[in-house]
């Protein structure tokens, strides 16, 4: 099976990131060409926990303290009480062997899959290319589109 | 028409909930074959409202008792007030005549709608296969993507 | 490029509107015929501010009331604070010269992107042809799904 797939992740939820990387990881197992766009909250899923960067305007330092540095920190979409249901999550999963996210993004980079970081909203979220883990790549709506159309699988997630 | 339609439904809000019965009903109305995948959250949709079941871990209890049990159950996404958003919405469905959430889950089996659980997401958040209401598949990431792959829409939702 | 687009518009979130008109738009400028189908939350994204309007219900009085009107009133999806992250985003895209949410919605009509407004949901939440912007199309399910099937991208924002 040859078929594209292309997934936008726009959310930065512990569960939704797994979702998106799950359905990667399959994806590339079954033999398709897979590029993952991240965006917006997404962006925080690719972010090392502490990097070295340049000058930042005092909100944009406001903006990365607020929100959370990498895979390990995420909280989850619905009853995350402060933290405490990504935990809960987390521990179940330890539970029944499912893979870690940190786990799930090495062995998407391991596979091949395509990790895209908007440039766009890395501008507007004052995100730089060094906060970002590595062997990633970069581009805007147009890099997405030219994925998009020549892809089976399009999700928005 | 003969397309196939495949929809993941992540979300176990009531708003999420009816918007994607009723793109599958409409779908299946329209003639295409099509399959709801449902993972995480939107395994609450399916459950039942007392249901025996075997044994569970203290966690796994207190999981079960934190997530609503089935459509009468469940949140609207935005504005929900402790359940009082979730009311309005469905005093003002009434009014219009708009078929309620377990109304469009029995339209969509009557129909042939494929409905499969996240088998991952049933044993990470411990719910039983007794749990969800009869009729229903079970499957996991693989199930998904062979019907997304052959499928003309498709929708995380 | 002549591949057809269908975005279900279902969030009426700042971050979500923006990220479906940024790439609506991006598919418009491609060549692609863009369609954006506005459900339930999403129909705000479409409200005037101040529209006169038929009679109403008190119950649909006061959705409208609680419900943000147009593109200058959402939140966004996370860290809104009350209103405060939205400000501090639309101060972040102002900085980085991206285009305003009412300048996206203007090149997308510009375009000739189609705006759809989903007729059960304004019924449900008691909003009226006249409270929306001009220039747009009405329609359902059936409506949406036909668009969908001639679509090489699908996606549910």
């Amino acid at each position: 099976m040859a078929d594209k797939t292309t997934i936008i992740v726009f959310s930065g939820d512990l569960d939704k990131a797994m979702a998106s990387f799950i359905i990667a990881n399959g994806a590339a197992a079954m033999g398709s060409e897979v590029t993952m766009f991240f965006t917006f909250w997404g962006l925080n899923i690719l972010r090392k926990e502490n990097a070295a960067h340049g000058k930042k305007h005092w909100m944009e330092k406001m903006f990365s303290a607020m929100m959370p540095k990498g895979p390990e920190k995420l909280g989850i979409s619905k009853m995350n009480m402060g933290g405490l249901g990504a935990k809960m999550m987390k521990w179940a999963m330890r539970r029944k062997n499912v893979s870690t996210l940190p786990q799930l993004i090495e062995m998407a980079q391991e596979q091949g899959v395509k990790i895209v970081a908007c440039t766009m909203s890395m501008d507007v979220l004052g995100i730089q290319a060094e906060e970002l883990i590595d062997g990633i790549d970069f581009g805007g709506v147009a890099t997405y589109l030219d994925e998009a159309y020549e892809s089976k699988v399009n999700l928005f997630i």
